[in-house]
């Protein structure tokens, strides 16, 4: 999917947010951001959104000298899942479609998006709330054939602390799952300690993307892992960024995600907040 | 009040939803978000919002060569307060409190806004909703107390449409009020005409702050505003931009205001979409 001229006031939004997590100082946060604001009238609307987002977050990382300034609030939402995981397998336990279920818990997962939100998020009752929601859209049967017939299945995670509910979902999935996390800190997107943090090391192998970018832009990836998402015969895309990636892409990939803007909310026919498993419309099941 | 740097990507969320009204080639909007952008990192965050915000306005204006883009807008905004008059009318006529419900229909009103909103806002299923809802602040006893020693009654006005939640509560106060308008069309904010159509001409004697700004920022507006502003022994204050103006400023000001975005919330110590009867901090009463 391209970038659209919405995403331009969201990119400066983010790298507010994002220098106001390295700096205190508001001159300091004042010519970061003014950096990032001489970069827009530049950047090409036919990219897709993770590709700008990566440069952007780049830039700033490299002013501020902080490689990873997102690295304390990950360890904290992990820990804050791993808090939820007795309650998440609990809900699946008690659930009358076990697989439905954990589908649920992982999409809801979804909503620890520090990209998006900048408060603290209150995961402990979001969760219990978006539990409730029902999904918008809801390829279950599509899904649920696809992994009967599934032999590789590639599984491509997007937030830490989201890695928690995405290993409620790998549990209930009686198949090897391969796990793709990010090649480097991006965000509070999930690399591969924060994968190994979550546990996920013991349910699926894990994978690295082979770039250090909020979405698995194919093109910016390892050939290793594009080798993998070509032979892979479920692909699972977890999350906004990753779906900004791979919507226009062909495959038997099914989107699980909270729709978090009004872009991505137009560009599926959705709204903001629906909560989503949806199989890719060029998808050839 | 100053402008903070959140109010930049705020800046241009407004440019392109101004652009966008004007024409549909996303190439043209591109170009007129392009000039505003590099208009950004110069913008002195010493001078209230209102003042950069009228300099972006006027600049898409010129690009574009309307200007008035926001004539329908607020015709149709005007329209259906008017259909909703008789509806408020009857909601003062039954409470207990008439002016204290007629301070509320005011206030409601200012939920009609198109610097914020986009979409069509759907004022008929809003005013009912808010309506219901308490004010965060309500510094009524002192409103009451001034209003019935007040011989001079400024009332600054916001949004063509809200126009007539205004004139609900004008009808209520039982002593002259002059009515004060933009100088000249600025986003959906009323001008004289405005008023007008609104029915305040009736009610009240109209005047102009004498500049097209969405906020009366007083050192822009014209000397005879001023002199009235001095001499009134009560001030209504009506809508964000107005009290982004005001708020420093010494007097007997009253702000009524829906709380549209995160930085007005923080200097008023609120929420995002709390409706306020606020005396002036700096009031002397």
């Amino acid at each position: 999917m391209r970038t659209y001229l919405d995403c331009i006031p969201c990119f400066l939004e983010q790298a507010l947010r994002a220098a106001r997590m390295m700096t205190n100082d508001e001159e300091k946060v004042k010519n970061i951001l003014n950096t990032i604001v001489y970069m827009m009238p530049d950047i090409p609307l036919s990219s897709t959104p993770p590709e700008i987002a990566a440069q952007i977050y780049a830039k700033i990382n490299d002013i501020a000298e902080n490689h990873d300034p997102y690295q304390a609030i990950k360890r904290e939402s992990t820990k804050r899942a791993l808090a939820l995981y007795p309650m998440m397998k609990e809900y699946v336990a008690m659930a009358n479609d076990r697989l439905l279920a954990a589908i649920k818990v992982a999409t809801v997962g979804n909503l620890i998006d520090y990209g998006v939100a900048s408060n603290e998020i209150k995961i402990e009752h979001e969760v219990a709330d978006l539990l409730e929601q029902d999904f918008s859209v809801c390829d279950y049967e599509a899904f649920r054939k696809r992994l009967e017939q599934a032999e590789t299945l590639l599984y491509i995670g997007d937030n830490a602390g989201e890695t928690v509910f995405d290993r409620v979902l790998i549990e209930e999935i009686q198949k090897p799952v391969i796990y793709a996390v990010r090649g480097g800190p991006i965000i509070n997107d999930a690399t591969r300690e924060d994968a190994m943090q979550a546990g996920l090391d013991d349910v699926a192998e894990i994978v690295s993307i082979g770039a250090a970018i909020p979405g698995a832009v194919l093109e910016m990836c390892s050939p290793e892992f594009r080798s993998i998402f070509s032979d892979a015969s479920l692909i699972i895309s977890k999350g906004q960024g990753n779906c900004e990636a791979l919507i226009d892409k062909k495959g038997p990939i099914f989107f699980m995600l909270k729709v978090k803007c009004r872009v991505m909310a137009k560009v599926l026919g959705l709204h903001e907040g629906d909560i989503v498993l949806k199989q890719n419309p060029d998808g050839y099941i």
